[in-house]
């Protein structure tokens, strides 16, 4: 296993900066007034393909040699990381496919497509998916970019905490949400090297609380399949995610469904932005704990902004 | 009538900056595709209280006098600038009143107390409030501040495209919503000075197009209750506004009420940001006009993100 170093999200960042938005920071007297604290908004919801994770697979794509780009990159997944990868590969001009299950919604099917990529349907099963997966791998030989515990894709994610300590200045504590791990992972990474007293808090849904476990266990807890609104959280952490949350998270925070709905609907009505509710999981957590950010310049990563504007978790009331 | 000019602009820039947002200015790569060209959009959406109109009413609270100052602002108004007012009146800590209806929502009426100032309520109809509204000025002797018709609220707005040229490098041409014609006229007033070959193109709905009327007929036509999901923008042009509109405005661009809700569904959707009917109506205009505005520099205002969530126009279908 490659652990990267800063050196790498140094690269990383030179290598990316010309396919992701410089995302701004935001602030919200609102929001400060609520909490006590002094609160920077990262806003990976504006960037590329509508999240973060346009950073890691970008890294990924264009760190490939030329030979492995000619046979393309492939992953699964129905979700963000599938959406970037065929973004960072549709920049490059080299092809990527995505295994998805013949169930997942047309309109997630229609944006990978969006971006030149290619759609391989599998059966909605774990069986199928690795059978499935495993043959466009065999049959193109395309490189396999996994949403999170791939080193290329954690040095990526760091460039997000570098560019918030350069535009929000010093930060006494950063809040990102936690799911395979790969945005906590790279933060952990940056922040470690160039900021090294920030404290890191991961924020979880109470009904995914893997890495919650987990980091009080001491090992990897992994759930089969659980339940929550927040579903780009709901993956279980892997050794490379693993090494980094076990060695530099303060705490890992919880927040309930309601909790992170309310969040959602506050950070919309307030910010005037369209967050997912996986990014909702920081807000809700901090709200609930304000005794550890009070007074603290706490930065706050605001993870993504892809949902369906025509099923609001605030309309099912 | 006195009619600012551009150190007017200037002085309320600096006047202001401690009370307002540097709001950022976002690309899209999917909107520039759409259009063939390249827009730079200005996020007032993102500014205090939600809408550009905190720039005009913190330059009027914030050049008022000691002795003025402390006999507070009045104003009527249900909607953004009762709301931006409030907002300005708070950061200098003096008293604002805002007549408002007794039908208008409980949500605005809440929203302008939270920022301290005072509802005071009359009748539905332009006489009751013409009269409540004298009645509260005479016992207090506040300050009236004019929704936009008014040197200081002109001024104010100017400092957005001083911001938007100074973010995002020359433009060939700037889109605004025009309502009143505040924003416009503040923009005609910075742009003349600034970047004189910038085109100004206003952007109006079809069922509230008395500024086309106006524009095309030579002087002021006001209709009496145009009805418009784009509700900033019913109000009738007024003889400051007149003057700028008139002598600095390339063409006024209509688009109709479909046409708005889906370029306001768009830029939710790909722009993860929360923009009102009255912003959408610049995009729709674009949208509608391309050959305008193809292989050019397009500065796009929008203007404000204060909608109820809970009533989003795409969830009535």
């Amino acid at each position: 296993m490659y652990i990267p170093d800063f050196d790498d999200v140094r690269k990383a960042h030179e290598r990316i900066k010309p396919h992701i938005h410089r995302t701004p920071v935001l602030t919200s007297s609102y929001f400060n007034s609520l909490t006590g604290a002094e609160l920077f908004f990262k806003c990976e919801n504006l960037q590329k393909a509508g999240v973060f994770k346009a950073r890691g697979a970008s890294n990924a794509v264009f760190s490939l040699s030329e030979e492995q780009a000619a046979r393309g990159v492939a992953t699964h997944s129905s979700g963000n990381h599938g959406l970037s990868l065929s973004y960072a590969a549709g920049r490059r001009g080299i092809s990527a496919s995505v295994v998805m299950p013949r169930t997942a919604p047309r309109a997630k099917k229609d944006a990978v497509r969006g971006y030149g990529a290619t759609v391989v349907e599998c059966e909605p099963s774990t069986s199928s998916r690795e059978a499935v997966f495993a043959e466009v791998v065999a049959s193109s030989g395309a490189d396999f970019v996994h949403p999170y515990n791939d080193p290329r894709v954690i040095a990526g994610q760091g460039t997000c905490a570098l560019e918030l300590v350069e535009q929000a200045g010093p930060l006494d504590a950063l809040v990102a949400p936690i799911g395979g791990g790969g945005m906590v992972s790279g933060s952990c990474l940056t922040l470690s090297n160039v900021s090294p007293k920030t404290r890191i808090y991961a924020a979880e849904p109470e009904q995914a609380d893997d890495a919650y476990r987990s980091f009080k266990a001491g090992h990897i807890i992994a759930d089969d399949a659980p339940v929550t609104i927040a579903d780009g959280l709901k993956v279980p952490l892997k050794d490379l995610t693993w090494h980094f949350v076990s060695t530099y998270v303060s705490d890992i925070l919880l927040c309930s469904e309601q909790e992170i709905i309310d969040a959602m609907y506050l950070i919309w009505q307030r910010m005037k932005i369209v967050v997912e509710p996986s990014s909702a999981v920081t807000m809700a957590t901090i709200l609930k704990n304000p005794q550890l950010f009070e007074g603290q310049r706490v930065g706050v990563i605001l993870t993504g902004g892809n949902v369906d504007l025509k099923k609001l978790p605030w309309m099912a009331s």
